[in-house]
């Protein structure tokens, strides 16, 4: 058995200077792709679920290439459209230590944002879909792209489909006159799973949990109180992330569902390699096991373990298979060499 | 004795896969920095000449790192702005034997585009100044980059500044709505040094020489031409360049004054490295020959050794010293090794 | 219009030191995959015609990477059978001026190897498809893949489907003691399509042309010996390639049919990028230009400047899309820069 | 005082994707050589005794290629057969984090395998031995390499040289019909010293410590078992190895001789390089220790603390000189700069 | 309100084997540019006060190469001489874990060497100038460089510059005859403010703090001690690293001044990108500090996050901004990704 | 049958900014080693004569790592000796096209400049030694090592070994106060064969050939000459070498002995990979030649097709066996691919 996910969203060229140089000191930029929909899209591929991306690229060579990567990855292409306009971009410095790592968007005016919801022939994208996935970041750009985000979510519910919003807090978009809280709000009373960080949900909807910040009980009230103010979801999932440097994290996640609440394992990443993407990834698993794990709780670990792994890969794409992650699930991951 | 030269353009990141790989192919992006005027403000620098650049660039990394590839060549940066808006690239694939190389600009909405003639202060600008070079390029962006470049034209006249414009047509800009024949004629009515390559005058000005193209007549042709129907110019620059491949162009020049026309000597180049900003390269070697060689023959030759040594550099800026162009000059460059 | 192209074959690792180092100099190998009948499929699928690829490839992380690979471009994998065995290496020291090349083959036991005719769907592989491609290289590699190629040829003729055969003698293959000289005239005898370059006829059929080995006259009586011989031939393509260095090519292609024989423009190459994998590119044109293009001239035009592209490009695959092949088709090639 | 030791075994090409690249992300691959016994032997060279290595390598480049690094060690390769075959190679994805490093072999028929036992000229091979290594994983690969382990064995022993062997257990060999208990026993029985490592005693021997796996009292256990069960041997070293994580390891050893047991210093590893090889570097230290330390706690601290270093040193091979392992035997490493 | 500051030294070319690798293995070398006062003159000018450098250079393209990065970075180079005599190198092995890294200088006979006090022209060099920065370093490399040194404290405190000593302690240099011991006593006895680490004082200037050191205790003891003997030091900075490892570093600084002592906070670094520098960042930051922060405790705590940044930079030289030193002083630096 | 080749000379590391960019561009080296003779000794080494190398290296990391690249050419290393001192480097700017090449030696008070001839057990140095070979590079660094090569020569002719000079006049080195033309004939009075570039004699001995230099005619009476006025040569060989660019060059050579004088074919070298240590090349297999191969016309023959092969390989060695240099010097070299 298999499950069929449509997932929609803009994908980005990213330019990282090599071996963590900042900006100013390098002469050559690594090159992948990534976009927060497209890196669920991605994994959910390697995770060898049939994967859907309606994303818009534009004509050129650089468009090209950034198919090319779904293609390698499996992810069924048949609804990106080819526009005109840029190719989205994003200048990555990486943190290390103390400092901190930045992200310098460069998506204004992309092939993506010319993208409409009508011309989407909506019936075929959902053919056979089992689930429809899209972040905050989306509607974060610009008014068509919120646009398209809620007539995609209208689009879904209206043939069925079981929608996941991952709220995806980004302050440095959101700078088109629009506010996260004037509009998130009616998605999230739209949508059957909310994935949430530490930071998302005050600006995006104005709720927070009680008690300390981080802690398993603020997460249990918060997800309680989303529940409650929200009735139409089925799941709420928290994710908890510390940083004591760029390189050590300590990140957990817990689930809400009817029958209460499950907390993943803890995992300490003591020697992250890229940060990027690791909430995608969360996102592809959690997914994932509520798709074909028995249990909330293995539905949480499937996703946190995907989270986990994605910090050892270098890219935004959890290139991790379904054996990888359950193997981490299961015994935290000793990182010990198989041969 | 030295001179004062200033130039305004966009400086731009230019990003190119390594080892000639296609655009499709590459994991990673060799980082440049490069644009006609900045070229040859660069260029003229090394040539150890006063170099100072007026342009916009963006607040962020970007916009400083940009910045520092010009303080490097000790280009005086003092009128380099800060600006909202989106750091000016390119994308660069090189080609190779019978396959053409192309060029994926991405400059729409640069804080270049947003840099305002009424913001400088032109009579620091020109302050000591020699000389003034623009290109084509600049108008083609957009209407704000047109009548920046109008008003810096103006500017310099008022102030009695030779003023040079290297032509550049290029084909993929001059997509905003106005046709360069409709403007770059009166620009070359106020100018006093013409620089046009083979394609460039059909479209820009209309006029064309007689006899082959590409011939010596042609150019002498041409050359007649415009001086007779552009008085104000002291000087036409014409240069010649057939292709036979990727790698291998041969290349002159000629310069008409009033006291006739001078050819430069052809050069063979048969393994090009880099054939990106050898145009600019010729400009600077033309206006250092013009400024500081004591024949009109001298100043092509300059100009032309500059153009034949930059096809041997990676990136777009001439990094030659003086000796090195005028020994080129001389020989025709052996590419002997030194020691 | 288009077509559905199928290939069979095997798809190995190619591992190249980087900068022409000697195999005994490198601490690192650029890694890319090839093989003659893939490349064609790549390149199909790149001319944006429909291409199928029938192969084995290992359970392993290494077998996925070249899976990936073919996917990226395109390229309908549904037939890529999974086995055991090796995945199929190949180490390239590229040659340089004088200097040769060097392929080190390490192919034996293969997943490839494995793969049994009787396995193969045929009615499926062949469903919709208009030509079957195959090369003298699988024969070459074991009496497994010898029956391989046989049955496959059997099993398209059986369905009517045209089939085309790139005779590809190489020397350091046919070490399971089999003579090609045995086995491929009878495979010639049932296809329809023949390609072979100058050293292929004599080892592989016992056939060569009289005049001048490399001639249009030897090519003309060879190929008209071959259709003679083989009447089942609709055509026969002789390629013919001048070495004088390992940078510098004359290349030129001829094409028989019933109503004579055409001869390409011959392309004088001087600084070549990757020579492997040119006459795949040529094959592939070929096919493209038999399918796509209105005259015999116009095919073998068409086939001679994907190769002529194809010493251009890193890799064993013509990464050319067909405005680009049609380009150099009609006027040679001048590789001027796009901007 | 020196000494000279011989080892014999297979020395493989390493293929490695940079930047903990997972083998599908990456286009080139670092190359070096390695190989348990063969990094042993480079190991001693670099310790500055004299070092002598007995293996098969292919005709081809790749064997010339893997034979320069032995060389450039200083290596007395005298005894390396030029065959047919193979070269040995071996894929190294290498973990972070939680995420294991992953192995695959590809050593399959290679020209090591075909070295037999009886084209050696042992006397000239242990011509002024003074002790002779071999580990687990050669009688592991296929049964002609059994066969020349058991060999050079009674070689050894019929000539009065101290023999060690690391059992060295590797579940992915061991695929040829042998099972590691029915041959390993009786070598057991015949050699001097034997090291193995946490997992090793249990498939290869059938002998495990009480108490927990990995404490100090297990080991005591095992090692007293062991030198019970085989009393021939005249030392055992049990090492111990606990892994957080990819990057974090902590690691002791233990040596127990007639006159009772001693433990090494444990070495918490935080920051780890390149894990491969390190049990190999043990082994050299061990060696090293035995022969020019003046106690057994100097030769296993000296060892432990060979194994350290390398987990800092990239590739195979322990690179250090014997006065910066006494160092870190002395101090524990500070890993201070000096300068 | 802005501030100018002139340091005097010596600019190396840094060369560093790549991804760690020893230098016996390395085919490459990372090419940066440092030396300890350039180093604070390079961070000085990034924190955006106006920083001057006064050295010299040789005539060739080393020299060039090496001015470049000044100019890059904004320093005033007028007072950079070209002279005769090699370009100063340093080779530089980095440590790994408990493996401890490795400075090869290779500065004998370089343009620096050359410089004499005689040719600077003082009164130009400190126009304008509020402080002037030193370190041990230049009086340890030659006689001709400690005279320059004692000339140019003489020279700033005849026209009433602060001056600050950073006492720099190197025991591979040091070797023309002179011991530290002899000449910097009468040196501290001139400057404004000194700085030293664990390891300096002692082999300098014969003093040391009372209790265990590195502790509190001790730091406060010696800092009290030398401002005692030297009742010239307006400023006393005692800076305390621990290595656990080339890549765990805990570090903290203290001042004291007529008002008593200050401590930074401690940085706990796990995950060090680039140890070399950090002192001279901690010089800079100090710097400063003291010109443009309130309190000796926000002087110190500047200085102190100047450092820890600059373990997370590669090369030499701290490029961080003052806004990015504020608020690692403030929160200790969270290594946040900031998108 | 094999023979034994003893040279001294000094063996430098060489640093080379990659892809052919400019000093001032690059932020890499790449590193390799050579030295006229050093790269004489590997290459007879890699034709598989027997080859022994008498020089210095320092202690340092530097100088085994040096050491290690003989040892991997099987160059024996019996007589290197390890000395305080620097080591010799040298960077080199590569040409391109029309651009010069520059080399900077960094050479001076090398380990190698404090060899002193009194140190040397010539005794055992050419124990079993068939010829010497020296060239004109040692006696330009310095007095002591013109008292070196002196003396060395005299030792060689002591015990009756055939020695050879190459003139290699170096305009950059000779600068401690002697002028080649007071030593050199003096050198080339006591040798037995003599090798000389065409701008070699005139500095170094103040001898020219009659005509065209660089013509045929010229080379014959160049050689004419040398040897009337040193009859001791057995041998004079002359190099002819005509650059048009720094990828191109034309390439022949002539030996002249007691019957007579023979022309080698001349190469036309169209895409030049590395033109150092071509020169050297020429000596190797010059030497090789004389010793192995039957006729001054096969000897000189198999010296110029060494020569060509060097124009392609990276660094200063030519790394190819003598049955690539044979098939070479047969048909000129195809550079055809081998498959």
């Amino acid at each position: 058995m298999s499950a069929t996910i449509v997932t929609l969203g803009e994908l980005m060229m990213r330019l990282t200077p090599p071996r963590k140089l900042r900006l100013r000191q390098t002469s050559s930029l690594d090159l992948c792709h990534g976009g927060a929909e497209a890196n669920v899209a991605n994994a959910l591929a390697n995770l060898d679920l049939s994967s859907r991306f309606v994303t818009a690229l534009p004509y050129t060579e650089l468009g090209t290439q950034a198919l090319m990567t779904l293609r390698a990855n499996r992810v069924d292409t048949e609804f990106v459209s080819r526009l005109d306009g840029r190719m989205g971009l994003y200048f990555m410095e990486e943190g290390a230590d103390a400092r901190s790592g930045c992200v310098i968007y460069d998506r204004a005016d992309t092939a993506f944002s010319r993208l409409s919801a009508d011309d989407i022939d909506w019936d075929r994208v959902f053919d056979g879909a089992d689930w429809f996935h899209i972040s905050g970041i989306t509607p974060a750009i610009s008014a068509s792209t919120l646009a398209l985000t809620q007539k995609s979510i209208a689009a879904a519910k209206a043939r069925g489909i079981h929608v996941s919003l991952d709220l995806n807090y980004r302050a440095r978009l959101w700078n088109y006159g629009v506010d996260p809280i004037d509009v998130l709000p009616a998605m999230v009373a739209q949508v059957d799973s909310l994935i949430a960080g530490r930071g998302d949900c005050m600006p995006c909807i104005g709720i927070d949990g009680d008690g300390e910040n981080g802690s398993d009980d603020w997460a249990s009230s918060l997800s309680e109180k989303l529940k409650r103010e929200f009735p139409n979801l089925a799941n709420v999932a928290i994710t908890i992330r510390a940083s004591s440097s760029a390189d050590q994290h300590d990140w957990k996640a817990c689930l809400r569902d009817d029958s209460g609440i499950v907390f993943s394992r803890e995992y300490a990443l003591k020697n992250i390699v890229d940060r990027v993407g690791t909430g995608d990834a969360f996102c592809a698993g959690l997914i994932y096991g509520l798709l074909m794990e028995p249990t909330a709780q293995a539905a949480v670990e499937f996703g946190a373990a995907a989270n986990c792994l994605k910090h050892s890969i270098v890219g935004d794409v959890a290139i991790v298979t379904a054996s990888e992650v359950r193997s981490v699930a299961v015994d935290g991951g000793s990182g010990r060499l198989r041969r």
